[in-house]
């Protein structure tokens, strides 16, 4: 179902004048009024010289949310757009998507469900490529809800809550390793996700816990630097100077302990530093 | 309401090898199986020598509630049982209350709503009695769910979940002040309250945040040392090291910056002093 692509690509790369940065979005980001999330990845990905990719393949209803996010990279003036509507892992070998994932300027990974979006890119031609492109800051990317979840290389991939932080509260799997130091949760306090993630740190101390609530998003320069945008704030966990955990001496329904963890909410304008883990100075 | 006292008083104090303690219960103690949090309770105010006093003045069924403590107390063989069942401030200033408040060697907070609980309590002569003997060790006082709300001096009165911490997700109210340097949150991430204990804790920063799950108790040794007992977490929340948050300057749905937080989840076994902050050391 991938549309046609109609045209040459001259082959020029981003604009010098635009950052490229990775936006990882809560959920439920504002997609009519303000836009302003969406606005951002858009303007990072070039503004009127942008040349999209939405790939709606986390979704069960991938052709509708592709249409949804099309309109609106259109009515922003974005100078192509195309939907990557991948529903095989063979797709992820097509030479027209290739050479559009190797021309396009910003790629947007819709919500839906972050098993099957990996599912169906990890490893795959078209996602060593996209990889490559974000590493080298060729690209903006953006994702969310499922797309944002999909951002670690450790990957939550559902769970519960209203219980003590547990063994069995999180489903860990394999995400698409952009940012490999990081385990992203999403729609955070409004789904009440702060027990999971720990949950997940405490399995994972080496990485660092980010969850982002809707409306939100953790944007994230080359550098390691994450600014805060949006309506919510994001919460990072870091156990860096944890100094006890049970988590593996105990059953999969016992309460997890936890030990010194650094905790932060952050909100719209904060920036901390991923590399680093800490906070850039803030006027009190 | 309250029960006839019947017998005279030996004015005996609590036998010397009891420690007494402040059992701070996050609700949902188990009463039926092996009640441990109970039976530490019983244990603390001096098991069968113990003079017991229930006070089920938060909730709006004491008869009912009083009734079921009385049987589990009297089933585990506590010398003396009174429920004193108060609906009315002018009770705390009962001669008959004030005596056995003088005497007894355990009370027990039920639970139900921690402002109706604190309205009818605080600052009477009986409550004025509790505290000194408390604060002497000549007694073990237990609360659960709104009698555990109730010990800090700043009280969570209500609030919400599923939303970024900001102001409007917790009413402050004044709290009976037996431990005051920490605001308590229970049936903790039973209920996904750790938005709500963090907006307090941006309004409170010089406090200690304590959060406990159900059938969990942070047991209070005279010492400040916290000991952790029962099925859950205690989760703490140490504002102590907090670099910056917008708190003050913001409306009051607006979300809550709140930078290096340090947080601990502790389970059954773990100890924290909350005078110096710091975890007891614990076996890797």
């Amino acid at each position: 179902m991938m549309l046609q692509l109609e045209s040459q690509f001259p082959g020029t790369r981003m604009p010098k004048s635009t950052k490229t940065a990775v936006l990882v979005i809560g959920g439920a980001e504002d997609k009519i009024h303000g836009r302003e999330i969406l606005h951002n990845f858009f303007y990072r990905s070039g503004s009127g010289q942008s040349r999209i990719a939405i790939i709606p393949s986390a979704s069960r209803e991938p052709a509708l949310i592709g249409e949804r996010y099309h309109r609106i990279f259109a009515d922003m003036g974005a100078q192509e757009i195309r939907v990557l509507d991948i529903r095989d892992r063979t797709q992820g070998s097509d030479p027209l998507i290739l050479e559009y994932m190797a021309n396009c300027t910003g790629v947007f990974l819709t919500g839906g469900d972050q098993l099957r979006l990996c599912g169906l890119l990890a490893e795959t031609p078209m996602m060593e490529k996209l990889l490559q492109r974000v590493h080298l800051g060729e690209i903006t990317l953006a994702g969310t809800s499922a797309g944002a979840a999909a951002m670690g290389h450790q990957m939550i991939g559902g769970g519960g809550s209203g219980e003590s932080p547990n063994r069995s509260l999180v489903e860990m799997a394999t995400g698409l390793g952009i940012i490999p130091e990081i385990v992203v949760d999403q729609h955070f306090h409004n789904r009440n996700r702060m027990a999971r993630l720990m949950s997940a740190m405490a399995a994972h101390p080496n990485k660092l816990g980010i969850g982002i609530d809707e409306d939100t998003c953790a944007l994230f320069e080359q550098d390691g630097l994450l600014h805060v945008m949006g309506k919510g704030t994001v919460t990072i966990i870091d156990p860096g100077e944890m100094s006890y955990t049970n988590e593996s001496y105990i059953g999969a329904k016992d309460p997890i302990s936890l030990h010194n963890l650094r905790v932060h909410i952050l909100c719209h304008g904060d920036r901390y530093h991923i590399h680093q883990r800490s906070l850039m100075s803030q006027k009190f």
